[in-house]
């Protein structure tokens, strides 16, 4: 399908070569700036660099805006695309309805559930690809594209999105911030950074094949009470950390209110 | 080295092979449970299965205690040794102190740090192995033995361990509950439990590549309070997991006080 590109970023460029990959034409690329559109350009040809967004002289079917939130609006306030064309954003985070005032447009999400960073190869078959469209033969096209280049295509409506990004804060961003916890206290105790991460990643492997509460170890599943009031003493000067320890043990032991058999 | 395991769980079981796979002579394995004995016995021959902790009779230099927390004062009050043998426990939690009331014995710890099934296959040369022992000369057996199963042999006193074992707690008992959280959350959606799957991947490997706290994202970090002000409205009935995602993002905002650039 002859799709034009609105960005040129992480998303853009790892969406972009999976879709000429795949073998469609990429037939336009869009940033504000010039290195950055022909960077990708390059990548894609015979694409044109562009540097406007009246795409009515470009011939795309498909218009995919890859630019950041906080870009999206304007971005949408701006384009121009000759009537009937499929225009559909990457955003996990925005509803299709920021779409729906680009004149004569029918608008899509079309949103790669993963981080991207150019420096480092993906393989795109694995990565969820979460649709929603305005009508159903948009959705069925936006799903052709998507399953030449994931086979993990979804529908996805923006209320469910919003569900799912809640679980991503949870499973990543919250994640992401206890192992910096540990770190932190492993340079505190002068032990190796690394001395946790075959720990850590058999816990990750573990959590995936099975419900993690169905494999929960550690003192507050123990019901540890001497093994808990001592972590609760050893983090008598970070506050913060006291408090979430608390408060995570005693989200687990909500789980499991009894000691499990041993 | 002529070595006894006192125990048949998934520690001995690992460890007992990674030790007769490097050559060491497993002479004796101990466990209550007639049948455990004998399982784990005929993995490791010519190893005798053995019913009862009086190791006088038993050639062994290295006596290696791999029993549950709760077993190890138990097993220590009853284990009899020729003098001079050295007499090491695996668990993390426990201080090298819980055995110096083995008469005759020169006490160590020997703990690998992961997590085992029997089930599971694992390459124990790349498990860090933490030591601890009374004297030096008992350390240095110890490190002799622990570097021709691994090669991530560390010297960590009891209190590091302590520290170490805080560490952990934050970096995988409280990780998998998060996710377990996050699980739940997509379940309430009506989401496949598998759809986090890639991106949790990719942000587990992130953060073992650089600093967790240099490479967060989110919300939080974003400083970005309508989206956070919408993840508490949809936790409204589940004040637990509010109250941490209330929390978590203070702790993200406490070491990220300014919006981070664009």
């Amino acid at each position: 399908m002859k799709t034009a590109l609105i960005g040129a970023g992480n998303v853009a460029w790892h969406l972009g070569k999976a879709l000429h990959q795949a073998g469609h034409e990429i037939v336009a690329v869009y940033s504000p700036t010039e290195a950055t559109r022909h960077d990708l350009a390059q990548q894609l040809p015979p694409t044109t660099p562009i540097s406007t967004l009246d795409l009515t002289q470009v011939e795309a079917e498909l218009v995919l805006i890859a630019v950041p939130d906080s870009a999206l609006a304007s971005v949408a306030a701006n384009l121009k695309v000759p009537s009937g064309t499929i225009v559909a954003h990457t955003s996990g985070s925005q509803p299709l309805e920021v779409l729906q005032g680009i004149k004569g447009a029918r608008a899509g999400v079309f949103y790669p559930l993963q981080t991207f960073s150019k420096s480092k190869p993906v393989d795109f078959r694995t990565i969820p690809i979460l649709l929603e469209a305005e009508d159903e033969l948009t959705l069925r096209a936006l799903q052709e594209v998507a399953s030449t280049v994931s086979s993990e295509v979804h529908r996805v409506d923006s209320d469910k999105r919003k569900q799912l990004h809640l679980a991503a804060v949870f499973a990543c961003n919250f994640t992401n911030h206890l192992l910096g916890i540990s770190r932190e206290l492993l340079q505190q105790a002068q032990l190796p950074d690394t001395l946790l991460q075959p720990l850590i990643q058999e816990t990750i492997a573990k959590a995936m094949l099975q419900h993690p509460f169905r494999v929960q170890t550690g003192p507050a599943i123990r019901h540890d009470q001497n093994v808990i009031d001592a972590h609760l003493h050893m983090l008598a000067d970070q506050p913060l950390y006291q408090v979430l320890y608390r408060l995570l043990t005693q989200s687990i032991q909500a789980q499991h209110p009894q000691k499990p058999q041993p």
